[in-house]
């Protein structure tokens, strides 16, 4: 029965990666390891500088050759990577490390900060809570940062970066003034955003899960609550990692990063360990619901092997009465008594009444 | 049964917070996120030094425009911040980084202490214990030392700096003559010594619980105690951030903070340090709490499913041997003993005796 | 029942201390916060360098005013804290800190060293083990050592450092001759060593409790394993910060501590080092005894409900028989078999020897 | 009857090691330790650089004695470990200290990175997942790289190493143009690769069992789980010390590295942090399956005792009234009921009727 | 009845030292705390150079008054500390400091590595695995190395070092070439390879213990688990502390060891971090079979309550059948049918049929 019930619930999509389809291959080897959805490669260029903004939109990397650059700084937004060959174009013009971009295309990297000289290079991931499933999408956004440019790659458009955009666009908190690393900045800042509301989802979801562990009615609580903090931990291998590598940035030392971009990474930095103090405040609760449903459990026990004691303590005396007079002894005096049937049955009854009595005073019963 | 009292018990405010409604917005944007009490922003100043006090109390951030100070050093304290034109005014003054204002306006910053160079910016919690709900209620105060002046939010008045204002109106401990610094470290002393009296609230309600647990007629015991872990966790993750950011204070080297107020501060730190010892200790007495409950729980199962082992062997037997004497076959002598009846009924008792004396024996009973 | 149990054994004095009654006061007030148990104060001093040994005792801090020093060195020993003016006193001769004179009097400081550039002031726990309650009852002790001065505050004289007097009055171990800094050492030495005592007692206990375990006969076990864990873990909060504080002693490098005195030193490190470790196995002795509790406890349900199963296997089969003989048709031909009754009985009785037989194949039976 | 199932499924190759054997020996003893598989000892030489590249074959070492290298560059990998004249006379050649050697021949070494100044000294372990089993069968491979050469020696040939063979001969990835530095590198490189097959061997059967938890058909689902855990540790302690490993490498700064293999060794580094990130939240989920199954074993006796109390509840009642009008009174007047029989079974069945309702709405039948 | 088994297996030694026989001695006394076996006393010296060895053997310490040693280095080794005078003299000749000497006699000393500039102290532990008691006897080991000295002091002679004498004799390994340095390394290196021993009897009395978890004859599982558990525990406090030990030789610089000394002594520390990853592999896999014997409790108490179930469920409805058709209403026309008694006997029959086929079919029965 609560098999069927799992049924219906579609099970969470797997956190735990495979990586063995990429094996025996030399390291740099551009394969793409993500599930090959067919959606175009769609690479969207930002041309701008405190002067002006251009917009272009190519749909292969072969419509990019001619393209020329009229602005000071480059921002190359590219979804889709099942192409490794846009890849390979893109790294020979930015000139960009082997391994890097084999952590671009490898849609499984884990989380990080590189400083390859020239260029810092840092794997995240962007969370999309999908409210029908319960659960939360994960998402490679791998995001390069050079001199005068930010590369930022994705498997799927999220709209999660539309909000960045529009204020290039309208040019509000000075975006387009400044240097190319506080553009970077502010590509990290959202991905530490979505992260706040996977987390409110989470949390709503624990403390409805929270009023109904003492619900008798509800079922399933143990794998719901199993699942809550799959999800957690999930969560909190996102962020764990993230954190480390804004705190690396910070203490690096690139020549890439202004000081007053720094500054802002210390707010990012705080972000992520609010959210991580958030997570492990989750993670307590969720600990303390398990002792409380276990225990639950346990007490329901209990109350049902009371009942049955009461039930048997009340019919056994009764039914051992009913036995005695039920004998076939040739000389019974007793079964001539003319009230003795009624006398039997009082007794049967009184019996009882003081056992209930005595019950009651123990407070055995509720 | 238990969900009804639980429902009489208010259930403690959540302590997982949310930050999703700011999110999508550059950061330096001024948004209040606290819960929009219509409290009317009030703001007191201290203008004081060596040489006297002035007290001046502003009901709007206009009022204070022509305001001309006549003493050294000033001390701005700030109840209400659901207006963000008043940070905006006071931060234009003071020359506060957008950072800091975004992080007093929100009122769910992280416990930190962080230096801007000329500046150093404090967010603490301060604590009131609600005694009709059992629970602490928390506010955001930040703190803002700057070369002469120390700037306080708040979001409510709650009178726990009234000890201070009363000590400098009568220049007790010299608090006048000192730097500003030793100002900043007498409110983080007050928001540290807030903390021990909601520790011994917390304190005093575990022990009364840890009386509770083996008293048969208490009720949800287990929702108390977790609740009480809760509260516990909750208090520990005020204080850990904010030791961490005291010793952050004392390491630092920040010039504003002369070497008798680091003295000082060691002495904070070594509250804070001493608080959460107690709070470890509170914890690992909760964890031994639970042991032992969910233990009497085990052995009271035990002891019922004792009883009806007891019950069914005492009974068993005589409704057995009722049962034998009234089976109907034609030849059965015994049946024809004068005494019959009266022998069975006294095998059936001696049996029970006998049964009784070997569980005595065996230390069943009790 | 366990209730009963529980009042005859007396609580042990609460571990969790409160500090609430201070609240409020200017860090460095004086106020003493133990219990106001009304000794009078009792200073004894020792005036002594390698040429001679003076000891007087005053009653009072009066008393004291004219009292001239006549050799190089001094110990001062003060019991009895109730009297701030005591501590103001000597705070104003010796030239202590105000937050020194706190902590003295403050009997809940933590355990700690610190150093006030001309002087080190040590905060330590002296131990005494109460046989009747089968506690350990904890003092502060405050040390303060200065050029040629050592001073030690105690709230009640318990005689642990009378050994120390001794080998002061006989000279014995050069503790004349040596400068302050190894009186102060072995002031330490002492603290540490009272800690082996409380441990061998709850070593001794615990091994008590691990026989005890599976003795049916014994009760409370689960209360008593609580409470010994209780005074394990406060035993370990006395010695963890006093391992700490040594450690910090020795790195410290303050010019009141000889290089000689530092070896030493090291051997009072080492012995709490041990202290700790023992601690800790003893800590992991509990749990594991814990765990074998518990599951002693559930071996017993196990052997009952198995109990409550073979009566329940032996005695049904039989009581259908007799029912089945008992019911009244009017064509039962069994009826009319002349040993009918005692084959039925017989019947009766091979079947419970049958399942017996098969109980005790397959191990049921102990 | 689990016993049985036990047997059938083999017990994995304990991975708890024993070294007794080589007790009492000076440290440099060459003894080899492993199972003496008798396989013949097998030497294949690489002689290669940019220019060409020669194969060589070696059936025991006398044979390679007049081999004359005639490129720069020598891979020598040796298969069989049990003659230690083998080792020596390699160890003479190469010059290689006695500590090292003796460590190639113990097959149980700690997987280690030394440093002899102008050789390096790598200790791994090569993972071969075999599916019968179910589990992963674990040999030693140890490293040394030198000026110009490497040395590689395996208990088994295993085929891991044939890709790059393959590399070699074919010159892909430049491989021959490299120095042997990052031969050593593409070694270390298919040792983690390895272990990710593993761990999705690991995760793959984890989540079946999760499928398998809530199946009652399913048995032993408990010892399947614990040996998924030993499985999942015993890998996590292969890839901890080559994380620490390749770390100190990293930083060690040995001469024999150039910059640009460190590069590359940094993504090996990162690859066996997503190793070991994997592995715990593969441990994270085996934990949270045991809650899962304990507490639905405690479901299960829960439902049992509930159906127990349902079925008494049902029958006492009916089986009390057929006793009562089963006694002998002289006097039943109930008994001359016309339709008492039928009343009586009527009675019975509404009382059971009525017992069914009430369990209904609370709900406790299913 | 467990009782009685517990006391047939003799309680292992107690781990938990007891030092209070030495308080409020000053530090340095030299008062031996072991337990005084009356072993007389008894000193061998090896007198060694490459040029030669001699071997005395002195019976008391007076005997050693006049011998002049012929060649430049010296092995003392002391067995038997209970004589505090010997100590004394050997503390004397070899200018020892008195903290050093109290540890030599101590018995119960903390394993530690002690620099006292012109000598290194090591206190270790000797493991002898007692195959009678299954336990491990520990004693303890002290090693001072000089500038041409090692002295070794022991309580007991075990054998454990006649592999270093022979060795010697021989001059096996250079033992005699190599500086006194190497002799303690060798004796170092002889502890450790104890400890590997008594962990290989320990590993195999665990694995013995998990094939005995699930076999139902055996009985006090949980007791010998908890040995073993505690015998690991005890293993593990040896080697921590000694690889601490061992590593702050290595880092600490001391003068008294040659580089090459360093080299080997990696080696041994390498020896005691597998001994610890071993130990701690032995450890999860213990706590691992915890959880699956707990667990297999659990299920037996599971599959006794549902065989409960099933005969009560069997029995009770024939039960009433038999009580209904034994009641005693005049007009009961089904008691006149010719094969009543067959047709009901024949429904009970079929009742328990039928449910026995329910149960099958939900797979209840095994």
């Amino acid at each position: 029965m609560p098999r069927k019930t799992t049924h219906s619930n579609p099970r969470p999509p797997s956190r735990l990666h495979r990586r063995s389809s990429k094996l025996g291959l030399p390291a740099g080897s551009l394969v793409h390891t993500g599930e090959r959805r067919m959606l175009a490669t769609a690479l969207t260029l930002f041309n701008y500088d405190e002067t002006g903004l251009e917009e272009v939109r190519f749909d292969n990397i072969e419509a990019s050759h001619n393209y020329q650059p009229r602005y000071r700084k480059i921002w190359l937004n590219v979804h889709g990577l099942h192409d490794p060959a846009v890849m390979q174009e893109i790294g020979r013009r930015f000139n960009l490390h082997p391994l890097m971009q084999e952590d671009i295309l490898n849609t499984d990297s884990r989380v990080k900060v590189e400083d390859y000289g020239d260029t810092l290079f840092v794997v995240g991931r962007i969370l999309s809570y999908e409210s029908e499933t319960e659960s939360t999408d994960m998402d490679q956004v791998s995001i390069v940062l050079g001199q005068n440019f930010v590369l930022s790659f994705q498997e799927q458009p999220r709209g999660a970066l539309d909000s960045i955009r529009e204020r290039l666009r309208q040019d509000r908190g000075n975006l387009r003034k400044q240097s190319s690393d506080f553009l970077a900045y502010a590509l990290l800042d959202v991905l530490v955003d979505r992260c706040f509301i996977s987390l409110d989802a989470l949390t709503e979801h624990t403390e409805k899960l929270e009023e109904d562990i003492l619900d008798p009615r509800q079922r399933d609580i143990l794998i719901r609550l199993h699942r809550a903090r799959r999800e957690t931990l999930a969560l909190r291998r996102v962020i764990w990692p993230l954190r480390e590598s804004i705190s690396s940035l910070q203490r690096g030392g690139s020549k890439l990063l202004q000081p007053e971009t720094l500054l802002y990474l210390r707010d990012v930095y705080d972000h992520s360990v609010h959210l991580l103090e958030s997570i492990d405040a989750l993670r307590d609760l969720q600990s303390g619901m398990l002792d409380v449903y276990l225990s639950s459990v346990s007490n329901k026990v209990n109350s049902e092997v009371r009942m049955l004691t009461v039930i048997t303590t009340l019919f056994m005396p009764a039914t051992l009465i009913a036995g005695i007079f039920g004998m076939n002894f040739h000389y019974m005096p007793v079964l001539e008594e003319h009230n003795g049937f009624y006398w039997s049955l009082a007794g049967m009854g009184l019996i009882a009444v003081v056992m209930l009595s005595v019950f009651w005073r123990s407070r055995w019963l509720k």
